[in-house]
């Protein structure tokens, strides 16, 4: 399996408690925990040619993990399109936390995936409510983080094919927190916690559930779909009432 | 309640068989049956100003029916993304048909909403699924059509909220025919039949699911979220923390 | 409209406590509210004869509302089995508070209904998740509940086809606290308030939700599937070959 | 992983055509395309003690493959009772064909399961519907079966989490073919095709589905929900208050 982690990584570069929490990155932190014999993961950030998001790469990954914040815009539009077409053939993706307003997820949920945010360092605690998926796999009941930024209802999204998590935290808000989508022949996983500020990437039931998210939305063998004009699969009657014609 | 039915326009002035069945326009049919003392039917068009959709229009509008085919391209990005907005805030939304192509359908869903189609006049049955929805009130198990257009399956829509008919062709498909959503505040009630071609929306059942659809998706006194940074409900420990520090 | 309000009435009638909060029981505070007139609204009680569901009430009955916690096994099973059959056959249900593990509750979920729950008097804040439903109609961003008891995940329903609130709690959990499902053509919406020591259903707003909620609930004149043996509504081709025989 | 195919067993034992077509039985011919390296297969069926599913064998089982058709009444209530906590426990469950009318299938869904159907031996096609979904790895866009029994919509059952297949039958129905549900930790796959008297588990690519459906369903490491009374994780401010007075 081919894994992309996709990282602006900006706030490492002009914010020195990222950098210090993160030095090789979110990018690099993500991807060393991925990396085992089985998954290939490679990073990739938005100041590199195409955001080190040529076809040759794009069409190669089989799973994108994608995490961006402050320079969404600066994504370019050609990019993003190609990212859309390879999830709608299949490609898994997994968004976190502020990517909940990346360009491509706005696109493949058709919302304006808004939400209230607070950032005081405050205590988010995660609920797992399905636990019969695949991503709950290996967690307890829950998941506490000590300090996290808050991200609260309503989360302008649609509505989820499948509700993993919700989150409470401590001044007062619930989130929909880990929530899963198909697009096409693609399957999303959506993911909340990652604030830049925390070392939130470190905590290991966070690592487990981007393991098993990575996992899960990874396509299968699944048919290509053919669209456009068909032929008849069974013969028409009223073709054959003109036939006798 | 306003109901806008909104119609591109374009085969009834250059296909004598369509201006035929429909001397009025769509539009002008689908208006005709949806008027009523409760609601006031306008009607709109592509080679109007904006289209029909000024902001003083899409602003009193609780419902609006969309239906275009071959000038999908000549809506104007701008009107798109004011009629976004408008479903996101609640403005119900009814797209008919070969609709399913539309900049507006395309960018609520974010998928292709492609599909597989073909035009011998075949006979499509339309089955209820879902009997507890109302916007199967007054029909029978099933809906007949003698002759339509054939979409078929593989549908690429997100997982409907919603599924309410399924479709079964003469030629050998089947096409997921009704099927709701919610965006934001919005609803929104995407319905098959209607090929201009065919008298369908004289057809007394399809203009009930029509009807029961604009009165499904119309908004209610709902709560506007409202988004962006907040203060927190509840007391913070780590902010109290601080404090006595 | 015919709505019965349903309470087993037992808290009311040995605790001092429940009794001066609803001195004519919980069924008689949410029958008061529920009155209109356009709503017809009757009480019935477990101690009545067929616990006031006799098949005359019953068929009746557009909306029941149902209320219970401590004699949920009193109830008999030939109720619980013309009750379930009347919500597949249309009638609306609206289940609340510790009615989720009422026999009733669990036989239409298929699951356990199982949950967290403490009482110590903390507060709840319910959050509207779907502001595009009619049951969030004239509500505000979310609820606030002074005292009530705490209902924690993980909730062991089916996955809600609507999930309207996510109840915050003052201990640290959060609650799936207002869903939605279809059964045949019943719809049913279950919403968590409502321990029997507090006086949570004299708070405007949860008077709100559930007059909300039995409205949504009703039936409309949807089609009455038919099931069993059925001749084709098409000729099979196998068929015609065997009377060429 | 452990599974075991359950099998009433009793047409092969009557009907001279089924028996010619399963000389192993229904569950011998299911048993022998399960059976790999990875996977242990056994089976178990309605004459046996216990109809073969002691609490030994219940208890080791990852995944249950259930067909029954003319005796879901002699299958003891009190085993299926364990069978439904062994699915709410994690136990994945494939339910074939006819076993729609099962009493664990019944009791899961909270319906009554109900359907139309005939039996002239016509043409199937199961449309792929969701092509993201893993079950239908290995598949192209549709499955043609040229003879089976039809089952027709409406199919009383709650909206699947997941629709995976819909099937076109000659005599002009439709049918939901595919479906997948959660309940507590255990996933549910429900697949129609499998008439008796027909040849339908040869048929690869219905083997496919079955194999994939398997896989699916069966559980991982997920959380276990602990229920019932528990204390606060956060400092309950009222509480506070009572220990202050």
């Amino acid at each position: 399996m081919n894994v992309i982690v996709w990282n602006e990584n900006r706030h490492e570069k002009i914010n020195p408690v990222v950098a210090e929490i993160y030095p090789d990155g979110i990018h690099g932190a993500i991807a060393s925990f991925l990396q085992t014999e089985e998954i290939e993961v490679k990073t990739a950030t938005l100041d590199e040619v195409e955001h080190g998001l040529t076809d040759e790469v794009l069409n190669e990954t089989d799973v994108l993990v994608w995490w961006g914040h402050m320079a969404h815009d600066e994504v370019e539009d050609t990019v993003v399109e190609k990212v859309y077409h390879r999830v709608l053939a299949g490609m898994g993706l997994v968004v976190l936390h502020s990517a909940h307003f990346s360009k491509i997820f706005k696109k493949l949920m058709g919302t304006s995936c808004d939400l209230k945010w607070r950032e005081v360092g405050e205590k988010e605690r995660l609920w797992v409510v399905d636990p019969s998926h695949p991503i709950t796999s290996g967690l307890d009941q829950w998941i506490d983080i000590e300090k996290e930024e808050m991200y609260g209802e309503h989360f302008d999204i649609p509505t989820p094919d499948q509700l993993l998590f919700i989150s409470w935290f401590e001044g007062g808000e619930v989130f929909r927190s880990g929530a899963t989508y198909q697009r096409g022949k693609g399957k999303i996983f959506y993911f909340r916690p990652g604030h830049e500020t925390y070392p939130t990437y470190y905590h290991k039931e966070i690592q487990t559930v981007i393991k098993n998210g990575v996992n899960w939305v990874r396509g299968d063998n699944t048919p290509t779909p053919e669209y456009g004009n068909v032929d008849p699969l069974e013969t028409i009657s009223k073709n054959k009432t003109k036939e006798i014609d």
